[in-house]
């Protein structure tokens, strides 16, 4: 299929054309990476935008149950739902794969729903990229809802906020002592705490796990754009698809809101220009280590540096002053 | 002064061209910055190696009081000492300015000594060039010993120790708690922790937790390279100047047993090695945000890519090629 086929189905919303596409981002060959910046170019449509969630937790706290659940409420209401998966880790979390079909079984045949497992990749700045133009591709095939799932990591979750519109974390019911377990950065870009599992047994501990958060919650400081109650922690049952309901409309409520003040436009703004300058950054510093030439120069140059022969700062100069040439300037005014 | 009459005097070891260079190398200038680099190739002498010993405690530790008894004891041994301050905060740590000449009276008036407070700047990258430029330049300028002091901030301390040859922490005697405090990363590059105010009062409490951080780095990982009894904690007043001399023959035979196995030449030699790639990669990431042409094309596309019209990697891709023109290769072929 070529590229302006490939473009012209995805944006009618092809499932095989959006899964091939998702492939062509997620490749690291010279030949593929050419192709999915000309793609993402021929697909971009600022009008089509979904409502980006976040959504993260530890295993072991009904993770998939969860989401096939709530992304079953949603295409019950007409709503289509991608669902991306992003696991900076190599070894796999707690034994199981991120958007793992077969844990979401009902919602992987739903015809309005689409999954896609996270790639087997280790580095955090390629799984950013991935996911965000795998983003970006589920937006021009015109998913009303894209999910995007990650593990109780601190960084990955730092990333996943910073390419969506609203964050929900994602809690087991415990002790008093599970306030401690979660990080204060995680809280403090949560929009959303569910408390999974408020069902039998566990219901009246999830209950209070709640009041716990809730009360947590109101030590923060209230966020900019934001309005009163948020961020809020609920009681939900994926299980009992019990309280899936009101966490959505709660969803719904912040983005309406965030819509109306221009929050979310200004949000979303930000974060293109963010992961452009990251691109960027990114793109430099890996020519530092692809490019051959550039390479042997810095082999060669670091070997005089590490003999004390010399100077980092001299020997940065001429990698420098020939990488930027005809740039004007010199390169290491600044710092 | 001209550069090569600066260069002259400072390999004599003459005190005001050091402060001179030092000074030289501080500013952000492009002109004076780059009569830096050339200063720095021009006295660049692999023979010329001094101790180069990494020094941090919290504020209140009597830091200055230790580094002045120490620095007395290495310049009555016929030593020469030079001290630098690394203070990453542009607030100064506890009131008190790092390296301050007032707080070390005795040492500063020494003909054998050198002291050099920390310069107001906020930028850690910054802070690393100027500091480890700083070094080279004490060592260019003949200095047997040259301490560089820090705050208790990670962030500050791991960069010190990346461009030292020994690391000691200076700690104040207090509760089993304390050891809560410090940080274990800290801990895993400290040689030496040396617990202050063992005098008076204070005497048997200072035992008692030297005791427990011996106890606690016996439960480290002994590390590649260093001797049996190492890292090691040890008791010492500076106000009394007990224990001084101790300390000293333990940094004198950790760092001859270092020398002995090549372990000081690999660690100097990949030390380098990694502040020539950082210059690399902060002169490209400067070269954004200063070169008036990228930094213009940078904020042109930006504005693109936040209004939605153009996605990040085209963006991205137009910036590297321009910048990397003539380098071969797609620049973006990486991440």
């Amino acid at each position: 299929m070529d590229r302006s086929t490939l473009a012209t189905r995805l944006k009618k919303g092809d499932r095989r054309a959006l899964s091939r596409a998702i492939t062509l981002v997620e490749s690291t060959r010279a030949d593929h990476r050419a192709e999915a910046v000309a793609l993402l170019a021929d697909v971009a449509d600022p009008a089509r935008q979904a409502l980006r969630i976040g959504m993260s937790g530890t295993p072991g706290v009904g993770k998939s149950t969860f989401i096939e659940a709530f992304g079953k409420l949603l295409t019950g209401q007409g709503l289509s739902v991608a669902v991306l998966a992003v696991d900076p880790s190599s070894a796999r979390s707690g034994g199981s794969i991120l958007g793992d079909k077969t844990r979401m079984e009902e919602l992987s045949r739903d015809p309005n729903a689409f999954i896609r497992p996270s790639p087997s990749q280790t580095e955090l700045g390629g799984v950013a990229r991935r996911t965000r133009e795998a983003i970006a591709l589920c937006e021009a095939a015109g998913f009303d809802v894209v999910i995007v799932e990650t593990v109780g990591v601190g960084q990955s979750e730092t990333m996943v906020a910073q390419m969506t519109d609203l964050f929900v974390l994602l809690l087991a019911p415990g002790g008093g002592d599970e306030l401690q377990g979660v990080k204060r950065g995680i809280m403090e870009i949560a929009d959303l705490i569910l408390i999974n599992k408020a069902d039998g047994a566990s219901k009246r501990q999830a209950e209070a796990t709640r009041a716990d958060y809730q009360g947590a919650l109101r030590l923060l400081r209230k966020r900019e754009g934001d309005p009163d109650g948020f961020p809020q922690a609920m009681a939900v049952s994926a299980v009992a698809r019990e309280g899936l309901a009101p966490a959505w409309e709660q969803m719904q409520a912040l983005a309406a809101f965030r819509r109306e003040t221009g929050h979310w436009g200004r949000v979303r703004a930000a974060q293109n220009r963010h992961w452009f300058e990251e691109a960027v950054r990114q793109g430099l510093i890996h020519h530092l280590v692809q490019d051959p030439r550039t390479r042997g120069e810095m082999d060669r140059l670091g070997r005089a540096v590490a003999a004390g022969e010399t100077p980092p700062a001299a020997a940065a100069d001429e990698i420098l002053s020939r990488l930027l040439t005809g740039r004007g300037g010199n390169p290491t005014d600044a710092s």
